[in-house]
């Protein structure tokens, strides 16, 4: 594995984040068809944040925070810190004063597939945390690893530059290149559901709305009137 | 496995259920005699909710949320809608729409043996949820499952018009047959406990109150000054 | 096994107590060496407890909270309540009940290595606990453990009288011999973290405060401008 | 809840259990539908054993064997002993006597939501058990439980006559209404697959024995020469 | 998310895979600087395969094994099938029916994200599949999802046409274009440690061979003759 | 953390680890008293191994092998590698190797709370290692830790000295100064355990060689006919 640390990447436009960002993690998820969400062990370490930003990457050691003071160097206005681990590891390699260093960089948050401390000082700076884990095992500074290298963190590939969401529902990452694109779906889907949100509301019924008794007959539901077992 | 749907269910009474969400979950479970609880995975999404109600159950396929929609026709005012899987899936299978839906009908609430998600707007919108997990992944609608069978989900076996009761510490269920005799168990366990509370207030023991100290000597337990390791 | 209880152990200082409760878990796990920690598993049923008190130990049967009643009668004032299990186990061993009466003889918190019921009337009653899981299921009084003794709670060593710090971060134990000690080194810990924190927060890098750039050199991390996969 | 022991249970005929037995877990859980599987922790303590037999319940505390004592004067040859636990436990529950008492019983093997041990002498007795866990922790006799009652074990409800099958893939259980039926279910599924089997190893490929090629096409499914990503 | 089938993949050299494959996984991992490990839930189905291939890759639906009958036609002779899923799953996607027309096409191996069945037969058939659980859960063939596209699969990222190495210890994944010179590292590296396993064996220490005893110092290791606690 | 090396240990006699070797991990167990199991995670990585021998205690970082190097000087003829990790860590620290090094100091087996590769060779060699997973992940070496102090490896406290018995059961631990007293009433236990299989064997129950019926009956255990439910 070579240790480096990449200089230059894409970053998204800020309006495309803010879109995101607005939109939230189960909408972008779908307007992208289902794919980049973070698996559910990634929870928010205070509820109600929601965020979108570009992806700064670290590639850490287990119990090993070395390459975060590297990553923040990097973090411009805007970014999310990004960080996976070689091996599942939930030591607390972020606490209150690295928040501080990327809050002053302009990070707007950490997605961290490993442990998170300092929590309730987190919580009033408002930084907000996605981790695995909230752990206060003290982490070493002895090995290296790579910021802005491709990584899979918690079970989606995330490349430097892509478009991390996050809120109460999880995280999810759209690659660069298709931000823009997925944000336009996602508007068009948030329009759409208004709709449809009004007629459920109404007491109109999603089989009816969706058009699914004929497929559901076609599969071969049978409605029986009593159970009998 | 037969793909059915039941549409004629009993229900329980509405002055039972207001009782048994008033009691709560632990003591409904102990004065039904300690059984009927869900498995401890089962986490309210957002805190301070305490329901019951009468079950319209679904079992559902992985990653597939095609029976909520049937189910959601089932329900009436009152009813708690309770989702298991087939195996065991932690996709999002119930979101805000849903809700929307679910609320219009009358529903109380879910308990959903799988994951959740749009989970701020459900706190918002005071509807309550259990599930296993909060996940913003997206769910087919192309197999078929059943509607108002037996189910087991999050290892209690739930049938059609059992009363479903939920609150912060996880959800249990209680038999059609036995609810109102529960809801009366309840009562009496209740009044007993808060005569039991203003004692141990008062600072007497729990071991003088229930008479536990013959019994634990009886048994061999030893006082000692000072350990000796 | 024998079975036995303890009558008296050591307690640490109040004001030590204090000063460790202030500090808080990461900084008194930092501060004694990044020893002590229980597992990540233990959290809080509710969120902004901070605590420090003696650990009145207990080593309780799966499935059995009798010997939780006879170590209440063990705790004065400033005591933190331990429980260990002989197996894994979540039930919830301990309420609402236990928890009016281990307040009433001045218990200031529970770290339970097995489940907690009653959470929502617990948190009105301000009554911290820390446990591996919140479970209504009841529990049986008919096999006896011990009070008082040496346990290994959620993968740390704890002796009767040693000092357990808790908050949001999770629980730490401090050997009662140590216990000044690690008080006095957590002020100084903290007193050099404040004037890291204006520094960070001011946009000064951590790579420049901790000097890191040479030994990062030195391990070999190489700058790159572009990343080429 | 009751704690009883019901001596009276139906049992499966002997030539369907070996029928069953005979196709295996995977056959017989696909011919009755796909229901009745064991969750996937079931896992026998030694492989290459393959078992039916009638399910003789009990229903049992956290850390407590007292009620298989109980269960194995109920139990006649040809029948499977099936423990479930009222919450999650993997105490070494069973071991070589009680195995040397139901295998002089005619018991043909064990299925235990709890743990095992001695697990080197079963092997050697030729002894079948699956279980969550192998454990060598002791057990109490303090409280009790039930003997054939329904049951939810490893995630299915077992009801005291059903049929257990039993073997490297795993646990199903069959109700006994349905015990005949399946194994004929599961003797035309076996011939069927047969002729698969032949067809799929000279080649032939299962798009085409199953005529998938249509459906995926109107599902939508693109072939592409190359990736372009 | 696209459902697309890509036709043309690139292969590893067969005797690049056979060098590999006679490695195994711990040595090639090391080889290729401790990357590419997938995670170690992943296990043999039986013990004693060690293969190595090119990937071709799947990405499945939960429950759902439509997309391994497409991906085998896409198999050539020494192709390793790699199952990801779009969530995680346990259910047996892949069994002896599956296994036999894989063999046919000359596939070597499946390395799955989620169940396999027909345990026992597939060992008598020689046939080796490292999976994430056994399970008997049928599967239905309901919706899309796509063939040699990348995916993570156990949380690393497979292209189509990488190099599978899979033995006791777990499955490796090495990139197309790194292949053959990760074969010729691992070539050194096992040459070295035959001379180190001798000096190993006569007595010599590690300490010693490589050279720690002053970097051990240096860092401030202490040897005390006693324990003093 | 002071990072120390203790060159002084007790051992067991050799005839006393022979003993209870020969017993097993669940006679030794419950012959101390149901204490000293590890949890049950701690698995062996190949079947038929049954050790007992004197521990040699490391407490390593996760991911770093470093201190396994340091330990295996301070191992004699008989001795036991008792490996703990400062955090939950599954990497594989141990390989041929170090198993070569460590046999060639006489050393009879491994317990590490961490993983373990080269598994077949390890098989192989006959070198038996119990550990919490098989993993091929490298390891660092660069942080200290210690050898020879009271550790906590998989939930039980292991102080230097102290008896391992491993076997297919999973590990104990005894502690030094009763080890002899535990292997006695092993024998005695293990006698008496003779007789009784003798007595089941022959179809007696254990409901009357325990003299069950009558404390069953005064608990409240009911016979029924029949199940009505």
């Amino acid at each position: 594995m070579r240790t480096v640390v990449v200089r230059n990447i894409p970053r998204i436009a800020p309006e495309v984040a803010t879109r995101l960002a607005g939109h939230g993690v189960s909408t972008v998820h779908e307007a992208q068809g289902r794919t980049g969400l973070l698996k559910t062990y990634m929870r928010p370490i205070w509820e109600g944040a929601a965020i979108a930003g570009s992806a700064v990457t670290v590639l850490a050691q287990p119990g090993d925070n070395w390459m975060l003071h590297v990553a923040i160097e990097q973090c411009r206005p805007g970014d999310v810190l990004v960080v996976a681990c070689t091996t599942d590891n939930t030591d607390g390699m972020f606490g209150d004063l690295l928040a501080t260093s990327l809050k002053s960089r302009g990070g707007v948050g950490l997605v961290i597939d490993a442990g998170c401390r300092d929590v309730r000082t987190l919580k009033e700076m408002g930084f907000p945390v996605w981790s695995r884990a909230i752990s206060a095992k003290g982490t070493v500074k002895a090995t290296l690893g790579s910021v802005n290298v491709p990584v899979v963190c918690a079970g989606a590939l995330v490349r430097p530059g892509d478009a991390i969401v996050a809120d109460d529902d999880g995280v999810v990452v759209v690659s660069h290149a298709e931000a823009a694109e997925v944000a336009a779906k996602a508007d068009s889907r948030a329009a759409n559901e208004e709709a449809k949100r009004t007629r459920l509301a109404s007491g109109e019924l999603g089989l009816d709305i969706y058009a699914m008794r004929e497929p559901l007959a076609t599969a071969g539901l049978e409605y029986l009137d009593d159970l009998q077992d």
